[in-house]
C-alpha cells in the first residue's frame, strides 16, 4: 500500500481525520475497536471517578495489554511452528529410509 | 495468576499505582513500551502541534495498530500450524502404508 489514505473516523465522540497507508475499511475497525474499549470503560465507576489525564493512561495501558498478550501468543505460535516443521523433517527422513528399505527388498 | 499485584510506574512523567493480576515485571514492561512510542512520537512536529485531546486519541490509535498487526500475524500463525498439523498427519498417513507394505515384503 503506497498510496495514501484518509479517513474520517469517529473516537469518543470526537470526529478526525486520520491519513495513513492503512485502507479506510482498516482505520474504521482499529476505530470501532477502540470506541467498544472505551465505552466498556465509561461503565465501571472505578474509571469515572478518575481524571483526564490517568483516565487517558488506564486506556494507553489497556490497548497495550492486549498489544502484549497478542505479541505472547505470536511467540507461542512460532514455537508450534518451528516444533512441527522438525517433526515434518523427521517424518521425511524416516520416509526416505522406508523408501529405500523397500526398494532394496523389491530388487531382491 | 490469582493474586492481586500493585505496581508504581511513571508514564510520561506522571506517577501512577496500577493493580492488576499481572506480575510487576510485566506492568514495567508495557509502561516501557509506552514511554518509549510517547518518545518517538514527541520528536514529531505534526505530533507536538496537536491539541492534548488529539495527541491522546493519535497515541491510542497507534497502540491498537499494533495490537491489530500483531493480531494479524497470530491469523496467519494459526494457519501455518493447521497446515503443518494437515502434512503431518498425510506424511504419518504414508508412513503408515509403506510400513504395511515393507511388512508384506519380508514376510515374502
Amino acid at each position: 500500500m503506497s498510496k495514501k489514505n484518509q479517513a474520517q473516523v469517529v473516537i469518543d465522540g470526537k470526529l478526525l481525520i486520520v491519513s495513513g497507508y492503512e485502507s479506510e475499511e482498516y482505520i474504521q475497525r482499529v476505530s470501532y475497536y477502540l470506541n467498544t474499549k472505551l465505552a466498556e470503560f465509561k461503565k465501571l465507576d472505578g474509571y469515572r471517578r478518575q481524571s483526564e489525564d490517568r483516565k487517558n493512561i488506564l486506556m494507553q495501558l489497556n490497548i497495550a495489554d492486549d498489544y502484549f498478550k497478542a505479541k505472547k501468543q505470536v511467540e507461542i505460535l512460532e514455537d508450534h511452528v518451528a516444533a512441527r516443521d522438525k517433526e515434518i523433517f523427521d517424518l521425511k527422513h524416516e520416509l526416505m529410509d522406508m523408501q529405500r528399505k523397500l526398494d532394496e527388498l523389491q530388487k531382491k
